[in-house]
């Protein structure tokens, strides 16, 4: 057994990674959105003056990790290794922001995971003494998203009631081996789960068992149960996924309904439109680096578990008859202290 | 200064992580090849009894990880966790095999870096106690990519002489914490380095700036020089990115010429009519996992840096006028050991 681990997929950090703080930029849907005030910056469009979304969506990357960088005071120097992906083919978001920031890059793809991913994988780099500043981050933009994995905006498709809205945002996250502030303190890494699920307008059905796996594993792992925590929040289940998760966790003997939500069912409003609520790996990136991290940091939480969510279909497997396999990653990050500056 | 990392981006393991072994399955034109030999299965067809190339570069990488695995004696349950990836969008490759294999799984994407990027952060986990068994993998598919990165097969496109060939071929490597063998004792993170190459059948020259430059900052973060390294080996830079690569070093005051090569010139023979060599991160995947791994063990080689290099441009980005970037990560292994086992 490894000395850092407990049970049989969560990690321990002895010496917990602080979070320095947050930055988030999205766009104009998301800022009319119930935690809209909440966000850094909210674009009046969402092609912020650049000629493609693709384009807009890798300069929105790159300026949200600036914001967070200008906000510790931090210099592009002094960060070690930035982590991070989005859910474009060969992360075209992540990387070319990764060329203008010149920063030492790990590109990561977990779907809508990949914040917890990157929060996870930055955490050990700083518990273990490999860094002393690492950016943790991800993106995803409507636009870039339906084009890439649906249909053509310009058609108007009929989207069914299941499905979600592709979230445009950013978020990036400083994690940091010193200062005050909230800390993480487990990371739960997950399995690819596929309970047979084929229709992509139905994500949230897909994820809701990876989600439902790597929560009750964390629970089982650390020996806790979920009223250890003020809030267990997925990444982006949407409304039917958010159900499945509760009803599939109360099977395996956990009720967590008190204590959980989901960030794709808090970003929008119903009458919003958006049919199930918000996904793509923004949703969880901005929910968590602005709501999630001020209501920390003012104590309204004292514990919290982010369970990121990724559907890991791509078109070419859909049009070739597989279904949709899931993976979730947990991060449980507390904050016990007085109410920081930042709040 | 975090304590284990020296200069800019190159972390040092106190607790070298041992590669236990390695396995890998190559296509019939890669078996035909100078290093064929060692490869531990060549495919008679790469289609592999599945009714897609995607399904059947999916079958390699989940048969890929048995074999390693049978070969260390473990069980799938005895694996903390697995990273890795492939070129497809979305990783379906790896995505369905962590699928079939319910390992605890985080999807890397680096391109054609991806062996060295799995390879790193699997040493990472290793070496700060928080697993002690990891499997580091990746794969490509020759059929896979030239569907989705170029043109239908079946047109019959002509291939420039800059062109390389995308290798059909998957490697995996255990790695732990205990037992003899080689180990890895540095891990150099690179930067994204974009030189203004637009030209998608020339990716050598793409990414050579970024081998060059993650090789000259290994040997000043950890002040040796090339003739330290029996082998300064790179991922897939071909004929011509490996003559750039050279040239470049040259002018930043290193002359690797000496100890140089790269997995792409390596693996097919001049008579196989592949233009400027391998590519793919199937290349320094199976090149690494079974020629490398053999002359290590055998004493053929005490030391040597592998850099894996990574084109990051997509399809998408290419139609919109953008340049190639590059990534280039590193792995120092030595071995000063008795032949082992395996050898």
């Amino acid at each position: 057994m490894a000395v850092n681990k407990v049970g049989k997929q969560t990690l321990v950090f002895k010496n917990p990674p602080v979070i320095a703080d947050g930055a988030t930029i999205v766009g104009p849907k998301e800022g009319q959105g119930p935690i809209g005030r909440h966000f850094d910056k909210v674009l009046d469009d969402d092609m912020w003056g650049e000629d493609s979304w693709e384009k807009a969506e890798s300069h929105m990357y790159d300026s949200t990790v600036r914001m967070v960088l200008e906000k510790c005071k931090l210099s592009v120097d002094q960060i070690d290794v930035m982590l991070g992906g989005d859910l474009l083919n060969q992360l075209i978001a992540s990387n070319y922001a990764a060329r203008e920031l010149a920063i030492p890059f790990l590109g990561l793809y977990g779907a809508c995971s990949t914040m917890s991913e990157s929060l996870g994988l930055g955490s050990i780099l700083l518990d273990g003494g490999y860094a002393t500043h690492v950016v943790a981050s991800c993106s995803s933009h409507f636009s870039t998203a339906e084009r890439q994995y649906r249909n053509p905006l310009g058609l108007g498709n009929q989207r069914p009631l299941s499905a979600q809205w592709t979230v445009t945002g950013c978020g990036a996250t400083v994690l940091t081996n010193q200062g005050v502030g909230p800390k993480i303190t487990h990371f739960t890494i997950g399995r690819v789960m596929d309970y047979g699920v084929t229709d992509a307008t139905n994500m949230g059905a897909a994820m809701a068992p990876a989600a439902a796996d790597t929560i009750a594993t964390h629970l089982y792992d650390t020996q806790r149960s979920p009223s250890d925590y003020d809030l267990i929040v997925t990444g982006d289940l949407g409304l039917i996924g958010r159900q499945l998760a509760i009803d599939l966790l109360k099977k395996s003997g956990q009720d967590v309904s008190r204590v959980f939500n989901d960030c794709g069912c808090m970003i929008f409003a119903e009458d919003q439109d958006t049919h199930s609520g918000g996904s793509g790996c923004g949703c969880s990136a901005v929910v968590f680096n602005a709501y999630l991290l001020n209501m920390l940091r003012t104590g309204e939480y004292k514990r919290i578990l982010l369970t990121a969510t990724g559907a890991l279909m791509s078109p070419t497997s859909s049009l070739q008859g597989e279904s949709i396999p899931a993976i979730a990653h947990a991060i449980a990050i507390e904050w016990g202290g007085q109410p920081t500056e930042g709040a």
